[in-house]
């Protein structure tokens, strides 16, 4: 941590930063400019910020050094996480694509399209049986018959489940039906969901605040692994900028980003991340080429008669298409498909 | 809802379309220019928005004209809401201002904050219990110790409550101890909470999202107005852009924007909103000037030593010379301040 | 500036760094911790910027401290610089508005106009006779013979004329009209029409960029004074956000912002800032409290017929309207519109 | 164009607009609901838009349906616009990699680089003569000097020269010594300038401004197309948003978009549109899976010595490796690097 002094600071109060900073146990050195003076501070990060030195009126700024994150870095742990789920693993050679309807809407929707997923390669079933919606008057889920469908899709087809939780209360619901539980955009800071699902033995898919940081994300991240739970995802869906033609701004640069300061997996959403089915297509072998670990992607048997997404979703036929391109894609990439 | 047809559209997809609108019991008229075939549909935008006809592959785009919201528009009640909370009220002539620390550290510091504030002219005393904080190494909040003070301060000096919550399963337990609860930024599309707030019989501050559209927003009051709730007030608290000065760009002119547009009064925080003590002041006049309805400051007697946020907090000292030039402003606005 | 260095720095390579900096004769100060070595080097930041030192695979950051802009700071000039055209004062305890067409349409509307604003206090008046326009197929401007109806109403109203300049060659034939050129917010970076501004003895309103940080539009301010203009007047007028209910986002935090950090005055522009007329009216209040030195309004004598911005101009008869009401304001904040 | 009229527009109100849009020799239809009233009105969205009707009191919004852009949509030119610049093709199945520092410092540096890059297989040598920079302090560039070494660079290795120009004055200097101009990013909207390219015979290089929307990217290619420069080829290098990891946000999803909407090729600008060396390959690669048509990179011999940029230059080693990993995968895409 870097504490920069104003001009005219005097040797008082120079000495009170210092008293401080000492008094926490942390090692000070001092660089004293003709026009600045300037103090170094090196220790725990978060002692130093509870410090708040910056309401001090003769500290002109506090500059952090440290990250603030700890098990989510890199240098807790060099080698990349793998995340094993049933014979899958995620964060290794191999890139899962995870598909499947925004919403769970009944038996019949998503059973057809559990088949039709597996059939072009897919690993993972997503859809929502929860669904956070920007109106109240909107259809909100099918809640626990959702689950069931999607547990019943699972039997059928040897396809891992997929699907958000968006209350603490109920997580361990949540948890019985599915193989991974996903924290929705909106959710990524809502601290009491993140330390629910740290304690629920699965792993979690952490989606990105739309208006998050790459630090911020991270620091969710960490309140998971925080609570004892290693098994997290990441999953870059946009962020929310002035473009308008896309639904979102897919960040892709997050990817190797997240790659460089983290050893979790990174999943991309190029559905949410656009907003348009076109670009679904190309976006995901972007994600692919940019390193992503893996996919997940809106597919709806008859994206026309959907509840919702309907405009960002593939049809079984657009989804097999692209399944095949990322198959000879991923093989340049020295990467496998599925598996 | 307008819906545009892409150049080429045929007879029977233009067909297609009107019968799916007509099914839902709507009115639909046809416009056939030389380029475009352009439809339009009157009636309850859920009701068309449900038909996703975007997913159509021959249907260009979709354009809402119907607001999606309803009880917290001007139109369903055209007069200002005020809302009673003890003796005071909220969005007619007075103006009031809730002031207080951003945490609730101890029970001395809450009391003198208390003291402090009352005296320069402040109605509610603002204090958290509970923190949403990004680091889960970061001070977590007192909880009920922390809502017990602030009852305690309400008791000595006669001030109001408003108190954040974080989760659902709290809500009664801060409806007790307080006298608003606010929703804060990061949970304003925490859709669970909206609800649970919906059905206490407390006033609602709901803050905007560092992201949120106005509409969204507007979206968000309407779930708390939609659970039977109409008591809510709109916080802004600033946006968050690629300006670094500020911790966040507050956006006035959304002030004015849900004066035209809702029923529901208006307050401004310029503490989040500009993240630097010194802008709180300047800025608070400028909400008012701009038509706000109340305002939350933070104040803190001893900034340097605030576990969070004390780089935007107020003393007691520049509080007090804030409040003498409020009151004066005021009166050239035609308002006044507290009581 | 300070330079972190990568965990597992080499002693030959803190040497390397070490070395640059001293021989640009900068003073070095070394702090070695337990995790990372960190360096401060005090002296010009340009100089040390020019080292690029974040180029080095060794090092992990550079984090400047000292402020990129000289003369346009308060330390160089601590009092407020007031500038005088004609017989007004710009930045001292006058408020000054500037009112106007956005573009000058003909020598009837532009008199008719100049007569309105006049009339109801305003001391200059706008109009654009070179027009950057984001459509080729759009009105570019009356150009020469904009300029001389402008002078026109100058002459006849004695109202000075600030209008725009967008190109370097322009820049002597705009000065002879005008009293005030106005650099627009596309062009706040256009460093060839800084340079030429910066050359004509005419006082300069530099517009924000519309994803200008605050640091880049001083740095633009500073390549004016640096080019031998002292005359600059900083102008907001929104920037570009994610909120498209507004044309842009109004900040408004930026007036005490450069308060604090520059003596140069400010204006605002409440309607390039909202994009909607109805929100000129509160928002030239709010600038006006947060400290503005100025405004600068669209007004249109019939704004359904202007060729540009209609929706966010005013009429003759809500100008007057809103001149009355900020009379009264700047009184209660120790200003006088006007004069 | 849709135009919505307010509750309680009178049938005066009405035929008013409707009168309006028929002397403009529009066709316009009407839709009367029991809630509001429609008009569509199909023809020249310029000159509805000229009409400027949202500045009737009693029209709610006006919603534009036609794009505004005509000679740059692909509806204009169906078929891919082939760009030919020597021997080589853009926009074809080669995709062609420019590459060189940031700005020419030296004659032997621009010769080391070109030598360099040529080898490794680009086909085009960039550097900046003419520098736009934040700060009046900073390097301007060697200007005409710096152009006489990129066309020595050109004459000993065959490669072709893309550079910016700054200035309309400057033009045909530039297009004197280079096969392509560029307009950087700060100088999308200067409309001067692009009406001065599109006068010259050299193909133009539009970088996307950093807070430019995909709609009004396209309008300043259209200034150029409908100046007579039908040579037009867009460049992404990242917008600005919150996220400050980052330089920029590169928003790859404009690939694809831009190919949906127009016939010119793009390029994509891995090295601003990350600002971090260590980001550069994997974007690069995303950038050409997503459909990019070629790249412009950096790359500096000493980019630790460099005067700008150096953060975000590969070295010739580093670029070597990242153009055998691009060869490798252009061949997945079915396309092939360079030629």
């Amino acid at each position: 941590m870097i504490i920069v002094l104003k001009k005219g600071a005097t040797v008082e109060q120079v000495e009170e930063v210092s008293t401080r900073l000492t008094e926490e146990g942390l090692k000070v050195h001092l660089s004293e400019g003709v026009e600045k003076t300037i103090m170094g501070a090196i220790g725990d990060r978060m002692r130093i910020e509870a410090l708040d030195l910056e309401a001090l009126p003769w500290v002109e700024k506090v500059v952090p050094i440290m990250a603030p994150y700890k098990l989510v870095s890199r240098e807790f742990h060099p080698a990349d996480s793998i995340i094993r789920i049933g014979e899958h693993e995620i964060g290794g050679s191999n890139v899962h694509v995870m598909a499947g309807p925004c919403a769970v809407e009944s038996r019949a929707q998503i059973l057809e399209t559990a088949h039709a997923v597996r059939e072009a390669g897919a690993t993972f079933l997503r859809g929502g049986a929860f669904k956070p919606r920007t109106s109240p008057y909107s259809f909100q889920g099918l809640e626990e018959e959702g689950l069931r469908y999607l547990a019943e899709a699972r039997a059928e087809t040897g396809l891992l489940v997929i699907t958000e939780v968006i209350d603490a209360q109920d997580v361990s619901l949540v948890a019985d039906y599915s193989d991974v539980l996903q924290i929705g955009a909106r959710n990524m800071q809502n601290f009491i969901l993140l330390k629910a699902v740290a304690k629920c033995g699965k792993p979690v898919l952490l989606k990105r605040g739309p208006s998050a940081t790459l630090e911020e994300w991270m620091m969710a991240a960490e309140y998971i692994m925080d609570g004892g739970n290693y098994q997290v995802m990441f999953c870059e869906r946009g962020i929310r900028t002035f473009e308008s033609y896309t639904r979102n701004t897919l960040d892709l640069s997050m990817v190797p980003a997240l790659h460089a300061l983290s050893h979790l997996p990174v999943i991309v959403d190029p559905s949410h991340g656009t907003g348009r089915w076109q670009l679904v297509h190309p976006m995901a072998k972007a994600a692919l080429a940019a390193g992503a670990d893996g996919l997940i992607v809106e597919v709806h048997p008859h994206p026309e008669k959907a509840v919702s997404d309907g405009k960002q979703s593939l049809t079984p036929e657009t989804f097999q298409g692209m399944m095949a391109d990322l198959a000879r894609l991923t093989l340049a990439l020295d990467r496998k498909l599925g598996e």
